[in-house]
């Protein structure tokens, strides 16, 4: 019974029997919608409480995106005041990171493979630096001076500079899912006991603490809402990474266009 | 400062100021010896007391790779009674894994890539279970069963097929290194919240710790005994892994040999 703890301890998201909200067969054959059903029954155990401070359409990406980078946080123990992070890649996962692990008391560092970005962590999101990651120069002088790294990047990338950005014993976290292997240099995590790890969402638990969280620190995740009938544009701007950050598709507004 | 952490709080073996007791330049140029030195001049704070009932040439190779698997196990967890662990590779540091995660209390399985080594794991070694790391058969049927893993190997291998073997939140530590970097593959990180880190020897109190461990369950590492006059020949069965699992120097004998 390998798996059994992940089940019942609040791991639901890594419950092998787990069902998916959105494009999953559930146990009668049907297919799950998430968030494009226009009615859903849910076991009360996994509805989360929105606090009243909280908008709807704010807390909507928070319930992936947020609790993606917060429960990697918690768990690696990057949720310490005074912690140095580092955010790598600033979409929609990043830039939910940048704010959680600000709220969280660290000094947020950004490394993004696009310079233009400068200007938004620093400015927008509150970022306290912002680094290239193809300027080596910029790499060397940060040198083992980071305690962890959220890593949301999807696309190959190379593990060895950022390694070289921790401090001994700090840890590198993958979010992202690049398709193929990435390469993995022993000596550094030898030599500083370093640690690579994942992530992938979080229980139902954690996620209510995180929107708790989110609430008490006016934590808001960047949005654009839009009709449903956006949609295929939306999907055809998303491939283009044109959106600050998450789209959010505003249902009950289309319902009511739709049956009034 | 990011380094001041390690120096200062007994983790001297990540402190890159350390200078290592063979092969190192010391402070006035002159070349470090270790174990092939007469006679060594040590601040106390570097002195391990070895207990009575620990012969002292069965104590030498718990100073290197009796430590070097003691404190990862220590580390990441892995040394809670009712664990399964699995030892990777069955050499210097892969027996003496075996002994001390089956002294803490944990089920241990031996996975090497010689199916001859399955007698020595499981009667002499005392381990649990034997695995042939290219029988994928054997791999499937240990899928997903596992708490942690020492990687003893320092060839080139696939990580895929161990990290395969963890439960959802199993940690996989590297101990060996290889030359070039490994294949990383993410997604089985990301599923199961797993860790690859690694670790490297240990600080001088752990070093203390693991010897009066050794001394209280009367876990002895296997050693051949010579004399210095066969190093050279012992230099060459180490090339060939020939050697039943550590060569221990007599230099008491030898030296007295030496001045009568």
């Amino acid at each position: 019974m390998p798996f059994l703890c992940s089940c019942k301890n609040n791991l639901e998201n890594y419950c092998p029997k787990s069902i998916l909200t959105y494009g999953a067969e559930y146990h009668d054959g049907s297919i799950t919608y998430g968030g494009y059903s226009d009615t859903m029954v849910a076991d009360e155990h996994f509805v989360v409480r929105i606090p009243d401070n909280l908008p709807l359409d704010v807390a909507a990406p928070l319930l992936c995106a947020g609790i993606t980078v917060y429960s990697p946080l918690r768990y690696y123990g990057l949720d310490k005041p005074g912690l140095h992070v580092v955010v790598v890649g600033l979409g929609g996962l990043g830039h939910v990171a940048v704010k959680f692990a600000k709220a969280m008391g660290s000094k947020v560092t950004v490394i993004s493979t696009s310079p233009s970005k400068k200007k938004e962590a620093l400015e927008n999101l509150g970022a306290d630096s912002f680094l290239v990651s193809r300027d080596q120069d910029q790499l060397q002088g940060a040198s083992g001076t980071l305690d962890g790294i959220i890593d949301t990047v999807s696309a190959q990338h190379p593990l060895f500079p950022l390694l070289g950005l921790l401090k001994s014993h700090g840890k590198l976290v993958l979010v992202g899912a690049p398709e193929k292997p990435l390469e993995l240099p022993v000596f550094p995590l030898l030599q500083g006991r370093k640690v690579v790890g994942g992530s992938m969402t979080g229980g139902v638990k954690e996620t209510q603490e995180m929107i708790d969280f989110a609430a008490k620190h006016n934590l808001k995740p960047d949005i654009e809402v839009i009709a449903m009938e956006y949609v295929n544009t939306a999907m055809e701007r998303l491939l283009k990474a044109d959106v600050k950050y998450r789209f959010v598709i505003d249902i009950g507004n289309t319902l009511k266009a739709t049956t009034s």
